[in-house]
């Protein structure tokens, strides 16, 4: 096998094992807060979009839209999100953070990201750059898939 | 900010981007098996360990003991595992796979791997070196990671 495939080899076997560690990770600090990974990576979404509505929710997690509104009732009771009308259609409705588990994650996920950057420093630019274009390629290889078996 | 810093935070937030699309894509590849995601990694580990038990598996997954008999009852009835004794000491119990998952997971994870050996043969093998070495200690900090958080 030429170096170049083993190469290949071992980073499709690192790829497996990351994918397979961000679902243990997931679930570890879901765990911390009573939750499961979606109803995490829901919150995580509330706190980044404006304009956040059940129906994208659905399309980024592939749920269900009454999975959703199950998950969004349980949210909002725990005080993790609210719901609130568009002023200008009282028709809509979204969902946004209330901000309370922000802070908790940033306690839990701080380590990691230190641990991460630390990793990171020890490499020297050029290596950074394909690390760089090697992920970005695979993260559109990954949504193509996603798109693909819903 | 420098090209060394730059490239780090694009790094972290595509490493990010993939934990989150990791556990899309086990809950899109699970949904297809009728089968959680947690399931699923239980079912994996089954197919590649020798004499897996279940507190192995409670270990790997953070899972409590209860939870784990429960997924197994749930993978056996299901015709996904099977529970045998050993031989040699009747009150050690193992989980094997019984096979029938694995064909259906190589089908559908077939075009992902074939897609992400065509990104990495289009880097140089200096570049794939730097991601394999990156990878390598990424995986180990989540490792370090999701055993304190547990």
């Amino acid at each position: 096998m030429s170096r170049r495939d083993e190469l290949i080899g071992s980073i499709g076997d690192l790829l497996r094992l990351q994918s397979g560690l961000a679902l243990v990770l997931h679930q570890a600090v879901a765990d911390q807060f009573g939750l499961n990974p979606t109803d995490l990576k829901c919150l995580d979404l509330a706190a980044r979009e404006e304009a956040l509505t059940a129906g994208r929710i659905a399309d980024v997690t592939g749920m269900s839209t009454s999975a959703v509104t199950a998950l969004l009732d349980r949210l909002e009771k725990r005080g993790f999100v609210e719901r609130y009308r568009d002023a200008a259609d009282r028709r809509k409705v979204y969902v946004r953070s209330t901000g309370q588990h922000e802070e908790k994650l940033a306690e839990i996920y701080g380590p990691l990201s230190d641990a991460t950057d630390s990793v990171l420093r020890s490499f020297d630019v050029k290596s950074l750059d394909a690390v760089r274009d090697v992920l970005s390629q695979l993260a559109d290889v990954s949504q193509a898939f996603i798109r693909r078996e819903r």
